[in-house]
This record gives C-alpha cells, structure tokens and sequence, in this order.
C-alpha cells in the first residue's frame, strides 16, 4: 500500500464531558509525530461546523495549550447534536454527504477523527462507508466518548470515569453533611445524576461506599422498573436504623409502564407545560407525602460533566491514549474502526487500546449486566464495585488562578474557505 | 483575677459547612496548649446532646484525626437546629437552661464554645448572660460559621469562602461546558445556590467571571425583587449576543410582593402539597414559555457546602484561626463575645481575628451593602469582587483513598453520664 499523505480533521460531537478535550491532545500530539500527516485541522461544533467549512489550524496553537487541553472540560472544538439522518432525512443526509466530501477534497483531509458517542460513531460509520463508495482515499476513525459508559465492546468509555469520580465524591460529602445533621426525627436526600437509559451514572456512585452503612442507601437505575412501596418501605428501614437516608436516582428513572417518573404529564406550568421537577423532586414529594421525612433535594445536571477540578487522572490519560491509537491506526491504513479500552486486569488496574470494527458499534446500547446489580435491584453488586473502582483513581494536577481553576482555550486560526457557502 | 481551671467544651450548631471542623480543631489544638483546662470535651448534636449529656473526650482522639478533621466536611460532633427560644416557648427554655447548667455543673465545664450562625451566637449570648446571672463562672465565646456570611461585624463568616469556591468553580465549568454546545439557537442554563434571605453566595460566582462576557452573566439575588420582564429581556439580549446564557440564583428570590419565586403555592402535587421545584426550575419555566429558548437547570443543594474536595485554604486557615481565638480569649478571662475575622487589606489580602460583643451580634443580618451591587441589580459590581476575591484562595491537600476523598471521623469516646436523664 502506497503511504497516504494529506491533512488531518478532528471534532468533537454529543454532549461535552470533561475529558473529550484529552482525546483531541491526543490526536494532536500524535499527529505531530508523523510526517505522512500534513496540517492538523479542527472542525469547529463537529460536522455541522464541517459543513460549514468552519476549520481552523490546530499547528497554530501553543503546544502548552494543547497539553493543558487535556485538564480544561468541555468540548474546546465546540460541540453539535446534528445527525446526518439517512432514515429519517434521506434527502438531507445525502446533501450533507456530498458536502462533506466536498469539504475533504478541498482541503485534501485524508485522515479523520470523531469524537463523540454512539450517535457520533454512527456518522463515523456512515463517512467511512460513503467513501469507500466513492474511492475517495479517508482514514477514518472514532473516538469514544460519553459520561454515559453505553457504547459497547469498550470496557469503558472516556469521560465516565470522572463523572463517576465527582458524583461519588459528592455522594461522600452530601451523606457526611447530612449524616451529621441527623436527628430522630430522620431526613432523606436524593441526589439527582444524569442517564436517561442506563444507569452506569447513577450505579457508581457506589464508590463512595465502603463500610455497609455508608451512602449510598439506595441507587436506583432506569433499567430497574421503579416499585413506588418497595422503595419506601427501603427508606423507612434505611432512616429507622440510621436517622438518615441517602438515595441516588439516575433522571431516567420509569415505572413499570415505561414513563419517565421526572416528567409528570399530569402537571402543568402556568404556559401549559409539564412542570420541571425532574426525578428527584419527585421522589421528595412521594417521600414526604407517605413518610413525612423531610427530604432535600440535590441535582447536579451540566456541573457533573464539567467538573474538570475533580476530574479521574486514570480517565484523562486513557482518554487522551484513545487519540493517540486512533492517529496511529489511522497511519498504519485502517479505517472504519473505533478505539476501545481493553481491561487487561482490575487488580492491579491493567489497560491498553484497540480497534472495535464501526459496524459493531454503532447503534448498540450497553447496559449494566443484571447480574452486577443486587437481587432487589437497590444497589449494584461487588462484580460492578471491581468494574468501577479503578475507574476514578488519581488527581490531575491543576492550574489555580484566583482560587479557581484556570482553563484554556483555543486560539482558533480560522483556514480560509475554498467552497461557496452551504445551501 | 485568680485563674480559672477546669474543663472545655465545645459544640456545633445549625448547617455544616466543609470549614466548621476547622474551627473546633483550633479550639482543640489551642486548648492543649493551656495549663487551665483540664478535659477537653465535645457536646454531640449542639445544645440538644448537652441537653441529654451526650459528651465525648476530644483528648482520646488522634492528633492526626484532629489535624484531618480540618479537611473534613459537615459537623465532626454532630449538629441541631434547636433553638432556647426564650420567647416562643418561656417555659421549655427556662427549663432548658436550668439542665444546662446542671451539666456544666456536673462536669466542671468552664471554657464553653459554640460555632455557629445567627441563632447559634444568639443561643450564647443568652447562656453568657445566664451565667453572669447564676454567678456561675463560665467563659463563653462564640465562633462564627456560616455560608451564609450574614453575620454582623465580621468581615466574612468560616465557611463562606469555600461553598464560593465550589461555586464559582461549577459556574466556570458548567459555562465551559454550555459555551462550546453554544449554537444559533441559542440556550440557556440556570443554577441555583443556597440562601434564603442574604445573597452573598449567589453573588459569590462573580469570582468566576474574569472577562466580561464570562458566566455568570446574570446573578439573581433575594435582596433584589424579581422583574420578569427585565429579566427576560436581559436573557435575551445575552443569547443573542453569545448564543447562550448562564444564570445564578439564590433559592430565596422573591418577587416584589415578597414571595419567594420557587415556593409557588399555586402547584400542587398528588398529595396536596406545593410542588418542589425551587427557584432555577420555576425560572427555567418561564425562560422557556416566554422566550422559547431550551434551559437546563443545576440545584447545588448540600453538595455546596459540604464540597471539602474544593475547599479554599484561605478558608479552612482562617476557621481554625477563629477556634484558636476563641480558647485565647476565654483564658485571658473574656466572656460573651463572638470572635470575628478582621481584614487588613484586600491587595495584598491580609486578615487577623479580634473579638465582638455577643450583644451587638445576636439576631442582626448582615446583607451586602446596594451599593457593592450594579444599578440594574442583575451582578455585583467590582467593590464586591474586591471583597470577595482573596476568600478563594488557596487548595488544600487532601487525601484520596479509592480515587475519592478520605474524610475522618472521630472515635466519639463517651463520657460517662452522672445526671438523671433529661426529663
């Protein structure tokens, strides 16, 4: 095989995580080192700033900048949920396509990484296949992400294991707190953590607990059917033998009809829309109406995603390892692939990076195992607690300036643009 | 003067914060230094367990767990929100404070020490008074915690300047995280803060705001009656600006007839209660019925002050500082102050710690001055920037265990009780 030689392109896409910006250091820094690889472009907001031929010149920035990339969340490139929808919008996605490609033959991008989750590896999917038809010559990659730890054949995704850090450090710090309050009278707080349909979020916050009694109490997981008396009848026996209750539900938490308990239909706001209380408020009231206990809620939406400052060092560098495999599988000719964790051994912890085919991937869902979960289904299980641990271990070391963390961003030297304006 | 000998107690009272353990660390710290005090105790659960003479030894702890303790978020002995309210319940409290005095009595309790807020300084006064009275010779102070920072004399409360921390800090990231998902469409993210009467924490994230189109780019506090429409406009003129906007607001907003934005009586759940969706969800609601522009919310809860692996060293430093104060000042023989944080200058930021007369502190409410506020009221203008700054100051060093932090807790040797139980 003659050596490709062209321009790189990388973007992020999904939801931000504080470690997606490892990943693209990663890249960076790998690209750097051969010389098969011209210009190193950014695409700006993922593929829909592609489409727009909104590029800019990764080489320009501060090699410095790029380092402490690794540290700063969010996504740096800017972030997209734009989908190329060929089941939906056939139409659409076949414009979108051709302009894509008309972007990479313009700037000659010859090697292209996504970072992104499972919609994310979908596009990646749908771009190799689309240029293998078209005999254009792309090395193109996936790179994983997402808080939501559900893509499959990776043993973890970049990003869960400091979202999993800070909520069991919250999880640790709101039980102390309210641990320490704790009277006969008996109180409750339900923390509120992301995941709409697996409970890897809310399941690892079972890190926090290492004595039996400890918080959290309860955990309870959108894959396990709510049972409204069972769980209270748990409350009550949680707040009779310790005074206090700590519960973490992930916020898409359903009945067994399959509704989402946060997103009460029922009730409306002043404009006619249902009200915003999500799962945790929701689980208060219901505690507080049939228990009477009072109850706190706690709800840490974006700020879990972002929380850089107690970010897992394990997770940064993985996640930046993922880069680096994507750039040099990319170099040695592979394409349609993603770059998956493989656990060598949890103890001691033991990983190393490969290749999952795109085919394999995309538009799979993985879910905790039933059998990493307790029978009752309240809490995971010691096989999920050997999974999890490693995950959070190690502090990167940040930049204070103010008493807050300094991050960076991109300069963003904008390429200039060859093509008409998108349509 | 003939010196006073005999023994220490002290206690903590009202909301932990992650910088109260420090204080009662520097009380315990000093109180070793001194020939005058025999036994050092701690009262569990405030004045409710010296009630019940729930007393544990203090000297029976590790010098290494006392030293840690600093670090530790919540109340290391246990907190109460219960109050000798003299004038609701006469009676109750009469009684109150004749057990009160039994149990000093009963233990020799000379140097007497209670960290707490507003209620807690006021609780001091009235058993510095009581003493004064009985002829009982007593050397009470109070130290001051609160995140709230709203109590009077002191230049800012323990506490305060980390929960400002933590919150800046998730203000920044989640900022970070809102801007790079930032398209034309626009969005919008709301995170409430503790504080129901004074803003102070709210008004705190400006610390997060080091350019001026940085979040927060609009502070709602209680002290400023809530203008929908101002309000709405300023949202808007923000997006349309910066393609998103991130809010911060107190839980107590209120509205210009005084009540608060978030206790909307007008909703009720299942059981016939107010539903609880607080202030960041009811103006989520409104942002997106009026102006359609998709919000997401973050409810900080008890995660804020109980935030240890964020806490400022400047904080923690100045707490304990206070504890060591207080023991200081009850050997050279003062009674019924509070010790209070004096600041010698912002830039070079320098502080010492002083005394005031319990008096002149119980039951005032310190609120930030108007004009340390914008015009419009929507953030802080630089004299609170100015004052709030240097609080942030400085991280500890904590440790981890498992990738999460390591908190102690003490081994609560009890004493042994000599009084009949309370009635």
């Amino acid at each position: 095989m003659p050596e490709l030689t062209g321009n790189l392109l990388v973007a992020q896409s999904g939801g931000p995580t504080c470690a997606i910006n490892a990943s693209v250091a990663g890249v960076i820094q790998e690209a750097g080192r051969h010389e098969q690889i011209e210009e190193i472009y950014g695409g700006l907001n993922g593929i829909l700033g592609i489409l727009n031929e909104d590029l800019i010149d990764l080489n320009d920035e501060k090699a410095r900048v790029i380092e402490e990339m690794k540290f700063t969340p969010a996504a740096a490139l800017g972030t997209c949920r734009y989908k190329i929808d060929f089941r939906k919008k056939p139409e659409r996605a076949a414009r979108d396509m051709d302009r894509l490609f008309q972007v990479f033959q313009a700037h000659n991008i010859r090697f292209f990484f996504y970072a992104g989750g499972n919609d994310s590896q979908d596009t990646s999917l749908k771009i190799h296949e689309e240029a293998v038809r078209r005999g254009y010559d792309l090395r193109m990659i996936g790179v994983p992400k997402t808080i939501d730890n559900d893509l499959p054949h990776t043993d973890h995704c970049p990003g869960y294991g400091s979202v999993t850090k800070y909520n069991a450090t919250t999880v640790l710090e709101v039980a102390t707190d309210v641990g320490s309050m704790a009277t006969d009278d008996g109180s409750c707080c339900i923390i509120e953590v992301m995941g709409r349909a697996a409970g890897w979020i809310a399941a690892g916050t079972i890190a926090a607990k290492r004595h039996p009694a400890d918080a959290p109490h309860i955990i309870l997981l959108p894959e396990i059917p709510f049972a409204e008396d069972r769980f209270l009848e748990r409350v009550r026996e949680t707040v009779a033998a310790l005074k206090y209750c700590v519960v973490v539900v992930g916020e898409g938490l359903k009945d067994v009809a399959g509704n989402e308990i946060g997103a009460d239909k029922t009730r409306l706001d002043a404009f006619g829309h249902p009200v915003l209380s999500g799962a945790a408020d929701r689980l208060a009231e219901i505690i507080q109406g049939k228990l009477n206990t009072k109850t706190r809620t706690v709800k840490l939406g974006y700020a879990q995603r972002a929380a850089a400052h107690c970010a897992s060092a394990t997770d940064i560098a993985e996640s930046s390892a993922c880069g680096e495999h994507a750039v040099r599988a990319a170099i040695a000719g592979k394409s349609g692939f993603m770059v998956k964790i493989v656990r060598l051994g949890s103890n001691p912890y033991q990983w190393t990076t490969d290749l999952q085919d795109l085919r394999e991937v995309a538009n799979v869902e993985h879910m905790i195992p039933r059998d990493w979960i307790t029978e009752d289904g309240f809490l995971p299980n010691e096989k999920f607690v050997e999974y999890v641990r490693p995950l959070l271990e190690g502090e990167p070391k940040l930049c204070y300036e103010g008493g807050i963390p300094r991050y960076v961003a991109l300069e963003k030297s904008r390429i200039e643009k060859i093509l008409p304006p998108r349509e």
